[in-house]
Order: structure tokens, then sequence, then C-alpha cells
């Protein structure tokens, strides 16, 4: 028999005791968990950038994983906890959007507020739900307790709202969504909208941002271009990557996440 | 059958192949163990935060379960290797303190030296005990050898001191405990210090460190301040913390491990 | 019955998707792999680090382990994505002579080229083979698919050279491998070179690297020589290593990853 999946993402980090006690925790309830780390490096009350991460990582998960991902910068406030039941699986988190991008892309079917005290540690800390509410509530999934169980079915969840690229002509004006440990840019331009502007692998593009001018080319491989040198590519997630061949394009290009720029077919 | 868990600390960073080596070792000994990593990212050879995050910890794993903590400084000397047999758990490590601020919350039973060539890995390296001697002593344990077979109980092990706080009428003199990721202050100032002096949740307190004074609120959540203001908040391990809501208390106060302030209830 | 294990290492950091969706990936195909991390923090594109660490950690693991690795500058290029078969184990990544340092310790039996598209994702990025084709075929052997059924032997497989360290007289040249995080500098110089000079624990000897001539002593344990002062020892991969009491060596001598050294018996 397979051991549930419990996968937690949080911007914690890894050298205090609170990733490790949300374990503890699920274990004490749910011993045959099986924990996965999906990373506790989000930056700090980044709530998009959390967002954006659990809904890559969801797509390669299987179905039945229980998601526990705490970014919560309103821990102790009015914000709700909430259990979202999927199409594919169960996410758990403060009810403040982080779930919500994953969640989507997997049909949701019932969202839940946690209210119910039996599913909770005895005593509730006012900073850190994410071993107090979150980690229990994830465990007793695990252990087979149906979500309906842990409080109301709510409605008015929050959905966050995310920039969509304006296309005008063979011009896009885009976004950066992420920007990965290599420096990769990670763009809210998806393949779909490369191709509505004609721009081809092995096209060229100018990208323009504040008053900085640049000019590459769409290409299949980092290696297509000399070490050091700019390029376009289409990313693992499917959207379009500013890079620079065994270097930083983060550096190189003066961008981070959520800035805004312009793109130019060739 | 439930697999034995082996929660594992250290201050050897995951860039290396020291932790990896150290569970290689645990896997070919014991093959069933359930590896937890508690943290590695404890600062080079500060005992006295390892000692603070495995005690946190520790109050939140099942019992049975077998903790293996190096820091060590020492590793080489005559420093003795040791297992602490609590009435919850086991605790492998070096005789320097490390182990025991958790072991006292459990209430130690029996302290042995590890000195059984048997446990060991057959070649002992000068710099690496927590591969050559902790890590298959932990794996052995998760066997079932019992602990007395590692070698003689002791007596005279080594138990750490710590500041406690100085009151005196509605001032405290405390000590910073633990800086964690967020730029929290965790100090050594308890719950039942503070109904002592009378400052609630509400109320407003002052804080002297070297020839700065500050005066903030004793909140319930970081969010009842404006962002990037300072707050007191009781953390989740019933300490008295210093805060910067939606920013870092560390850089804003100035304040790091080991710093002595006085606060004063006003 | 045993669980097959899955040791991962890559240069991909964890705060981004790219090391869970890998997990993932696994956990759909194998879903009774045991997954441990070496380490995701190989110094980006250092092929040469990542090769050292997986050499290093490789020989600490149980018979069977089946290791994937990717610290990949060549994805989306013609470089080939391999598996090899030795005598303990299967490793899988790119043929640029990653895995080669701990494959050759194993004895190589066969190398084949990862081809057939079954093993694989069905839809291959330009820049992730990690998530695409090795995680895969890692999962795949662990269901036990025979790594012949990947693709064709190949004998023209990358192996990478490194400097040996050459000896005259009572002088040794010799290269820096590996920085860790404490500063340790791992040498290229085995205990066996230092028995050929006659070098000795408890004797000294003389480094010269550029422009600066060091002296100290071959210790037994750091706490032979007071804090911040300089030491060599034998370290725990039977390597001679600069190091410095309660310090950090690489910032002490000033030497790095690949720098050149000559060390005098004196």
């Amino acid at each position: 028999m397979r051991r549930p999946i419990i996968a937690l993402l949080s911007d914690f980090g890894v050298k205090d005791p609170y990733v490790a006690e949300m374990k503890g925790v699920i274990l004490n309830i749910c011993p045959e968990a099986e924990m996965v780390d999906i990373t506790h490096e989000i930056e700090k009350f980044n709530v998009k950038m959390g967002a954006f991460v659990l809904a890559s990582v969801s797509r390669y998960f299987p179905e039945g994983t229980i998601y526990v991902a705490v970014v919560d910068p309103g821990v102790g406030t009015e914000r709700r906890a909430i259990i979202v039941k999927t199409a594919k699986a169960l996410l758990v988190g403060p009810d403040n959007g982080l779930l919500m991008l994953a969640a989507q892309n997997q049909r949701i079917k019932n969202v839940y507020e946690i209210k119910n005290p039996r599913y909770m540690l005895p005593k509730i800390s006012r900073t850190f739900h994410g071993r107090d509410i979150f980690a229990p509530a994830a465990a007793y999934l695990a252990r087979g307790i149906p979500p309906e169980n842990f409080g109301p079915e709510i409605t008015n969840y929050i959905v966050p709202t995310y920039g969509n690229p304006v296309i005008k002509g063979k011009n896009v004006k885009g976004e950066i969504l992420h920007v990965d440990g290599f420096g990769n840019l990670i763009t809210n331009i998806s393949r779909e909208i490369l191709e509505r502007i004609h721009l081809k692998e092995g096209g060229f593009l100018k990208m323009r941002f504040e008053d900085k001018v640049f000019e590459f080319r769409l290409c299949r491989a980092y290696g297509e271009v000399a070490e050091g040198k700019p390029l376009a590519i289409i990313g693992s997630h499917d959207f379009l990557e500013f890079s620079v061949n065994l270097g930083n394009a983060s550096k190189f290009f003066g961008l981070k996440i959520g800035d805004k720029f312009e793109l130019e077919k060739l």
C-alpha cells in the first residue's frame, strides 16, 4: 500500500526550528506519511513567488498528494486557514492566494475553512500556524479525515490576480514572474503568445526595459550563443525566459521579479 | 510496523559531502530508518544555537525518535562521544552540552560514552566523527541495540549554563538566545517572567540596548503594527520575541545572538 | 523488502521548483523509491565540484543505490544522456564527466546512452533534462527496468582528467580540489604521497602560494593549535587538508578551488 505524500513549501528557511517542528507534528499524527520538501526558501512574505513555485511543482506530483504551503504575513490576524479540494489533490494553507494558482490548474472542487480544534494542536501560538494548524491538518487529511470535517465550506476565498501580457502588433508588454537561482528570468509570456506575434525559434527579438534596449535571439539551447551572451528560450514551464549562457541574466539585464518590459519581434 | 525515526542536526551545511555521507552510513546499517533533517545550517561551531534548535524541535517529535546532532569544534580531541537516554528518546552526539537542553526537557535517565568499536566504522577519521561514530551509533540504536552496549555509563557529562533573566521591579535584564531567518529576536524571557512584571498583551515596554532606547507594544499578531514598525510578541516557543512587521528586527534593533538588553514595563 | 534508494545531486539550489519537480516525476513512476538528497548546492555549472562530491559520498551508500546527478551546462546541445552501470550501483546523468570519478571508484561495467523515449517524459523541454530525462530514467531503473533497455551501449564517454600532484624530493606541487563550508581546503595530496616525502603527523611543513609562504604543523586534531591558527590535517577523505582551528582556512590562506601550491617537508 502506498504511503500518503505530504509536500511542504514555506518561506521559513531551514536554519530555524520551524520546518522540523512541522515535520515532528506530522509524524506524530501520521507516522506513515512520506514528506517531501518542495522548498522552504521562498522569499520571506513573497506570496506570489510561493504561488508560482507551488503551481509549477504540483503539475509533476502524483494524484492524491497533500500540499501544505505556508507563506503567511497575515498570521495571527483575521486571515483564514483553508483546505482546498481539487480534482487531483488537497492543499492546506492560509487564505491569501498562495494555494490558488496551483489549485486552479487542477480544477477547484470545494474550499473549507479550518475551524475544528480537534484537528489542531491543543495550544495555538499567535505566530506559527504552520506548526499549530496547517501541519496537523495535512497530517489528519493524510490519515483519511475528509476535508469537510475541518470546518464550513466557503466560497469567498482569495484569488490572486496576475498581470497578463498585452499584445499590440509585433509587440508584447510582459512581466518577470520569477528569477531562479541561475539568474534566469521567467516571464509571463507563454509559447502561445510567441506564436501569435510570429516569433519562432531562431528568430530575433528586441527587449526594452526602462531606457535600455537589448537585441538577441530565441534559441533552442543555452549553448547556441557564446559564453556570457544573452538569449531567449522557451523554458521548462513553457514560458519565455531570458538567459545568459553560463551566466546570470538577472545581473546582465538588471531585471528582477515584478519588473515590466516590452518585447518586439524583429 | 513503524519505521524508526532518525532526526539529524549539524553545522555542516548541505553543499559538502558530509551530511549525505552520514545518511549513506545510516542506510547501510539500518535500511528501514526514516531520516528527517532538523537542520544542517546551525552557525559553524555554535553549540548554543544547536542546543536551542534541538530543544525546540524535539518537543514536537514522536516518542522513540533517535536524534543525532553534530556541532563539534572539539572533534579529534579528548571530548567524549555520548548517547543520552531520556524518558522519551535517545540522543547521540559530542559531550559538549549540545544535547543537554533537549535532554533535560525530556528527563535524563542515563548517559553512556560510546567506546565499543563494534558500532563504529572500521576506520575512524580525525575530523569527521559525525560519519564515523555518531551516524553508526544512531543507526545501531535504530536497529534495537540497547544504549548500554555502546560503552560505560558516565555521570560527569557537560551541562551548559545559560544566562537566566534578572528581574528588578518592573525591569528585566535579558539576553538574545536566537535570531531566526526572518530576523526575529528570540529572548530568554519566558511568558511567566512577563507575568511577574505584569506586562500584558496590549501593554507597552521600553527596551534599552547599549545607548539606544526603543518603545513598543506587546502584540498578539505582527499585523497589529504598521509595516516596518517594531513590536514584541510571545513567540511560538513561549518566549518573548522582538519583531518588525514584514521586516527584519535584527537589523532594525542592531541586536544579535548573545547580546544583553534591559526591558522595562511602561 | 527494501525500498530502492535514489540519491540526488545537482547545482539547482532549493529555492526553485526544479528539484521538487524531479522528485514529483520520480514518485509518479516509482512510488516506493526512497529519495535521499546528496546536495543541490554544487556551484552552478561546476562539473568538477559535482564529480568530487559524488565520488566522496558514493563510497558510503549501500550497494544498489541509483544516483541521479545533474550539473549540466550543455543541456539541449549534442551532449548525451547516459546510464553508467558499475559493480556496485547505477549512475544517471549527462555525459560530461560528472559521473565518472564516482563510477571509476566502483569499477565501470557498461555505459548506455539514454535514447528510448518510452522512459522519458512525453514532452522534453530544451532546458531541463533533469526532470524530463534523468529523473524518469532513475525511477524506471528503480522499478527494475534493466539499463540496456534505455539505449545503445557506448564506449566513447567522457572521462575528466584531474591534475595529479608532482613530487620532487621533499617537495610536492598540489592543487585545491574542494573548499568546504567551513573553509577547509581539500587538496589532491593523498596520505600515500605524504608518506613518500616522509611527512608525519606532528611534523612541520612549508606551503607556498603565489608570493606567500606559510609554516605550520601536520596535526591529528584541529584543537592541537590555538584558535585562529593554521594547521594541516589528513581529512575524512584521506587527503591532506589545510585548516584553521575554529576559523576559515580559505580566507586565511587566500586559496580557492583549482589553485596550485607548493608544499615542502621541514
